[in-house]
Order: C-alpha cells, then sequence, then structure tokens
C-alpha cells in the first residue's frame, strides 16, 4: 500500500480486516516495523477519534508522531494554482506540503469540504495536490469526499460481530440533524461495503428521503430504497448517519425526526447491532435508547478505529 | 490507588509524600513500568503547569502520551442527560468519554467550573460522568471543586521544607484579585490540609474576609479566623490565594488590596515561607517583594507538581 | 553552546555546518545523547517548520519533547517589571519561565516583535528575561529581532550548494508584501553572512529600496546598493525576502511589484540559486517561474532547518 485514500488502495477487504483482528490480539508485536520512522497528521479541521486513534496506532509500531493544527498553529494555506498572494492565504499548499514531506515518513491529512462548490469539493483538489506535492505516502483521515479510515473500522466492526451464517445484511438509513454534514462518511461506507458485497461478505442497502441521493459513483450495486421501514427489514446492521444533499448541493432538505431510527422502527430488524461513526446528536440522530442499548456497537466500533489506522500504517511501513 | 480526584484517594499522607520524594531523587528508576501504557490528558481549559508536569511524569514512568485540547481540538460537549442534542454541543460527554477510554489506559481531565450554578459546580457532575463513561483510572487535573494534584504538590512542599521540630503551622490566607476564581484549589488544599492535621503533619488554620467562608464540607478541622494579622502570628507556611464567595457564589465581594500579603505583615510569622500555586498576579494577590524574596518557595512548588504527578501515576499504574 | 539566540553563539561557522551535514548523513547516529532529557517548546506565535523540524531534530537524538501553546493553551503573560497586574495578563514571565526551566533541559522560544515600538523590540526584552528566569540553555525560535536557525539552515544549504571553486556571491534582496513582517529573518541573515564573510565562506551583497535600510548593528562588512539590478550581477545565490521599515519602524513603504525577483531579472545573475526562508506570497514576493523552477532551494532549505535545529541541540546536550 502506497496512499490510503479510498477502497480502491485495498484489494482483499477480507484480508486486510483479518490482519487488523491480529493487531487487535496482539498490539505491540511490530514495535520496531516503525522506529525511527516519523508520522505527521496535519489537521485544517477539528478530531477526537482520528486524531488519538492514529496516533495511538503509530505509537504501538515504534513510530514517532508529530500532530500539526495546521488551522490553528501555522499558517492559512492557498491551494488555488496562478493567483497573485496578495490576500489573506499566507502559504501556498506547494511548499507547506512540499515541507512537510521533507520531515514526515508517512503523512497523514484531514480537511473538510465547503460544501458550498461541489465541483470544488469533489475534484478533492486539496487532497490531490498535497498528496502530489509532499512525495510521501499519504493517508486521509477524512477528506472533502470520503473517510476511509472510518470505513476500515465499520468493516471490521461488522465482520467481528457477523455471527450469522449467511452474509449480513447491513442497511446504511440517512437520520436527521440540524447541521449541514458533509457526504464523506456515507460516500466512503457506501464504496467500501459495495465493494465487500462484491467480494461476498455483506448485502448492501442504503435508505434515505427523496432528495438525499449519494453521488452514483459510491453507491454502484448497492439496493436503494426511499422506504425506510421496508429497508430495514431484516438488517443485521443498522448505520445511522446524517448527510446533506449532493443533488441540491450541501442543503437540508427536510426538518423533523421522522427517519429517526429508534427501537420501534428496529424491530424488523433481525435484532439488528447499530453503528455509527460518532459524534452522534442524541435523540435527533439516533434515539438514545438505542445508543445506550445492548445491541449498540458505537464504542467498539470507535475502538475499532485504532486497528483500522494501524493495519494502514503497517502496510505503508512495509512498502517504504 | 484507582482514582485520583480528592485526598480520599489516599490514606497514608506520609507515606505518599516520601514515595513523591523518592522519585525526585531518581526520577528514571521506573521507566519500565508505564511502557505500553497511554496516558490521555483531556483538557477543556488553559493548563501550564499541569499540562506539562503530567507530561514530564508519565514520560519519566515510560508511558506513551496523548494530549486533547477538547475545546479547541474537539468538540462541544454536552454534558446534560435526556436533552434532545439539537442546539451547539456536538458531543455527548458519554460517547466521548467512553472512547478515549478505548485508547488510554489512564486519563487525566481538566473542567474548571461556570461558577454561576454552585449546585452544579458542586455535584462534580462532569467529572463524575466523565469518570463512569470512560470506564479507565481517571487523575483529576483540576475539577469545578478541587485540584488534588495541587495539594500533593504543597503537601510534599510543606514536608520537604519543614524544619522545625515541631508540627509547622500552615495559614491559609485569602487574598485580592480582579477575576472571579474558582475555589477548587483553597477546598482541596484545607481538605489536604486537614487530614494532615488529623495525621499529626501540620497545624492548619484558614484566614480569610468575611463572607469568604469554603464550604464546611473541606475544612472540618482547621482554625478559621478573618483577622489575618492574628491568623499570621508564628506562621511557618503561608499559602495565599485568591478565591470567589461561595455564600454568594461566584461573586467578588471585596476590592482593594487590604488583604495582600506583603513583608510588613509577614512580620508576625515564624520567618515563613511563601507559598502560592501559581498563576499569581504580581502585587496585587501577592507583594512581589515576596514573591521574589528568599523565602518564597513558589518555584520548588511548581517543580515539584511532577513528583506528585509521578507517585500518583505509579501508584494507578502498579494497580491496573 | 550554552545558549543559541545570535551568531555570536557560534566560533566556526564552517565547523558548525559540517557538523550538521554529518547529522543529515546519519540521523540516528546519537539517540542516546539526548535520552532522558526533555526539550520544551514555547511558542507565543504561529509556526510550521520550525515547530516540526526542532521536534524532528530532538526526537533524532533521542529527546523527550514537549510543545507549549503557551498563547492559547496557556496564560496570557506579563513581561514588565513593577506592574500592579490588576489587567488582562494573568502570569508573569518570572513565574512562566522559571517553571518551564524546572521541568525541561533545554527550551526554545518563539515570539514575534509588535513592530510598534522599535525600541522595546530591539531590547528582546522578553528573550533576554526567559533566559534569565529559566535559568536553563535556551534556543531562539525566532525572536523580535533574529531567526538564528533559519540562518543556520540558509548557510548550510549554500555551504552545500557552492559548486565554484571562489566564494559565492550571495545576494538578499527584498521583495514586495501586503503585510508588515518583521526584519527578525533578513537581520539574523545579515549577521551570519557578514560572519560567513569575515571568515572567508561568502561574499555578501545587501539590495533594498531607500528607506528599508536594517540596523547597521547587522550588517558590518556588507555591500549595500539600492540599484536591484546592480546587485543581482554574477550573484550564485539569490536569499528573497520582505520586511518592513526599520526607520520608519515597522511601516510599508512601497507598494506594488516592481522588486519582485523574476527570471527576467535573474538573468544578469551566475545561474543563481533561490532561496527564502518560507512562508513565501507567490507572485508577490517571488515569481512562482522561479519558486518552482530548477534552481530553487526553498524546499531544501527547509528541509536543512531539522540538521539545523540537530547540531545546536547536540551541542548544546554534550555541554549540559
Amino acid at each position: 500500500m502506497k496512499n490510503f485514500f479510498s477502497v480502491a488502495d485495498v484489494d482483499d477487504l477480507s484480508a486486510l480486516v483479518k490482519e487488523a483482528l491480529a493487531l487487535k490480539a496482539t498490539p505491540n508485536a511490530h514495535r520496531t516495523l516503525g522506529q525511527h520512522k516519523m508520522l505527521g497528521l496535519v489537521f485544517l479541521n477539528p478530531s477526537l477519534r482520528t486524531r488519538l486513534s492514529t496516533q495511538k496506532a503509530a505509537m504501538n509500531l515504534g513510530m514517532d508522531v508529530m500532530v500539526m493544527n495546521m488551522d490553528k498553529d501555522g499558517w492559512a494555506l492557498e491551494t488555488r494554482d496562478g493567483v497573485v498572494m496578495d490576500g489573506t492565504t499566507v502559504e501556498h499548499i506547494r511548499e507547506a506540503a512540499a515541507v512537510m514531506g521533507t520531515y514526515c515518513d508517512i503523512l497523514g491529512l484531514r480537511s473538510f469540504p465547503g460544501l458550498k462548490d461541489r465541483k470544488e469539493d469533489y475534484s478533492e483538489d486539496l487532497f490531490n495536490k498535497f498528496s502530489t506535492y509532499c512525495k510521501k505516502p499519504l493517508i486521509s483521515l477524512e477528506s472533502a469526499t470520503r473517510h476511509p479510515l472510518q470505513s476500515l473500522t465499520d468493516l471490521i466492526t461488522i465482520l467481528e460481530n457477523t455471527t450469522v451464517a449467511s452474509k449480513p445484511k447491513v442497511v446504511l438509513t440517512w437520520a436527521p440533524h440540524v447541521k449541514a454534514l458533509p457526504q464523506a462518511v456515507p460516500n466512503s461506507f457506501a464504496e467500501w461495503m459495495c465493494k465487500a458485497q462484491q467480494q461476498g461478505l455483506v448485502d448492501f442497502t442504503i435508505t434515505h428521503p427523496e432528495g438525499y441521493e449519494l453521488d452514483e459513483h459510491f453507491t454502484k450495486g448497492a439496493t436503494i430504497i426511499t422506504n425506510q421501514q421496508e429497508a430495514l427489514k431484516n438488517a443485521d446492521f443498522v448505520y445511522v448517519k446524517n448527510w446533506s444533499s449532493y443533488q441540491e448541493y450541501g442543503k437540508i432538505l427536510i426538518t423533523g425526526r421522522d427517519w429517526m431510527p429508534t427501537p420501534e422502527k428496529l424491530k424488523a430488524t433481525n435484532k439488528a447491532k447499530i453503528m455509527h461513526c460518532l459524534p452522534v446528536r442524541r435523540d435527533l440522530e439516533l434515539a438514545s435508547a438505542l445508543l445506550d442499548g445492548p445491541d449498540s456497537l458505537v464504542i467498539q466500533e470507535a475502538g475499532n478505529r485504532v486497528w483500522a489506522a494501524q493495519v494502514v500504517l503497517k502496510r505503508i511501513l512495509s512498502n517504504l
């Protein structure tokens, strides 16, 4: 593995999950692999789980880690080419990325979308430029359109909890929110589950209100239904997530809690396990009775972020 | 030791201080004890001494450390139960604490009081919830009502500097300030000194203007006088600290510098050593002539923060 | 070496550069030198290169590192003596520096000038007080008037790229900017190059518009010309940098891009290499055609920051 930006960077999903679970069993078995190697974590936006789990994963592999809160402790970045920099941006991504590349063996980058210009966000311009100019292996800590470490965690957690003999039915359901959120988590979850479905690991269904269709690029092969109750039928895993509209880009189209998963709605499932990437708005996105109930996997899922990051770092380190 | 939240987590104060001073003599003697153990330091408020001394203590024990400035680099926390999270808080403490617990072996938490609702602050709701949900040993880096690592440092410094054959007389005196400060430091110092008095280590007196009485819960056994000059008589240690009123909660009742300790006032003491937890407002809380004079212990006291943190971490690590 | 604040802390520049380049060849050869030693990096202003390169340098030497963003995570500092601290500053530099000194074996400090009161800035009051009160070796991570780690990097990069048999001609040229910038980088570069000229390593020329004369203290021995094109003639290295006026302190005297180095202007040079300390305003301070061209050294120069910091830390550690 050279970079980790999307599911396209992985061939055999099952093998990757097995390797991650082996690391979970013996976290310190590879403490020399990363020795004298530097991981740089660059944040343009807030982070709790990604920040801590990736640091811990790197330390488990013996790496040194430096965290750079670029938005607060560094300089405002310019990403456009060919502009005269006489405004408020202080440093161009060309130099910033190249310099961080000279200090680090592997880099991680988090950068949220603006949610104003779909074409710009979906070009992944910032992420691609950073990757080009840093000249080092780059791990997405969530980009404008994807959050692959989250999706890998989700897959690890699903396979770890799959007790049915047949393939589990996984349902991604849209849920309400008061803020306009990116599509990165659902896009990424969808492309990982579609590939997992291709590789015979899961059956994958997406349900959302009309107008919340994701970019088709991410959902090929998924069953897509706008009737939430129908979609939930016989589900083994229910993945709850809000996102803003892709069609009417960045907009909130419906308010109210009609789409919030509740114990009542979940009765149609096969005693489904509940998943969410966190942070979650209690009793808005998801009923607290489900979050705090015996079928909630959200903490285990967040805990698995360490092993997702560690297996990715391990593969990239092995390839340096 | 499982948690470190108040003096109630310690039995024999003298033994704890002796162990801390042994660490001061040989800081690196236990570098393997914390190997492959993760300390997470979670700050909801600014910190200098606590931040650095606790990191250093952990490194002296061979631990890995991650620092999380939750207020700046993470998400706004919700602490109330049963609310629909459709406002400005992004993540509930239930999930935030549980997730950090999965990444860390020991956690530290700093959270100041709001100073508006006494009942809420004194319930230590946030700290208690964090402790419950993180499911890991938790160290207070200063909570709404206590600052036990500071108090342990203070006791270490007092015993380290006790040259009198009899028990030293320790006086906590209120001092002026322009901002309304929490009662955490004086509460905590009082409960540690009251216990130290019970265990025959010190004689303890508190002096403050009328209206500045601390919660009786923390001051049982202390001599309490509102005549500062009378209180200072024959003192061996004078601990200077401002706090806002507990009775008229969070209020500043008197202004002016009448209560500021000065060389003149200190003449009544037994050549008392001067202590303060820092940061200190020079020539408002405490005369600079005392701060910079030969009897000031404030830097030594701050330096001892390392050994206070290290002995607490050592005891918790030994108990994992 | 005890402190690293200016070129006066170095005797033989060539020997220092050779030692730095030896570290570049074998970065991990001294991993035990810094073992159990703590470096504290204190920032009062933003930092990218200095922050990361100094951390990495310390880790290469086996040191532990703590980073303190004093402006954000700590307390507002008072630096004046003899004032009653009843305003907005929370902690005096006397205590803050002394406390950090107790936790660290070596300290680094970054503090920009206010650019309002020249006498105050050029007194280096804050830096000198911090140095006095911390009582530990102190490294400048850029002070009000100097940036010596940058200048050492620049010298390393010049000597590393010197292929001419004779001494290279080094030209520092003023360049346009929209913000008023400190004189720290050009002051420091000038005093390092003047000393390098004395030691027979380079020929040094400065060019700037009238009114942008640097403090003569830093430029003794340099050829100073206000005709940029004349200055660039036969240059081997062109060091591009904006600064605000020293005479009309902190003011921007000219606008427009007449002084921006371009490929056309560089034709007069001896195929000069282009240098800049970064961050750089593209197509305002420096034409992007030069920045992105084959003669640009800016990334190599930034990369060498690690070896500059590492050789300074190594010398100070050897002297502890």
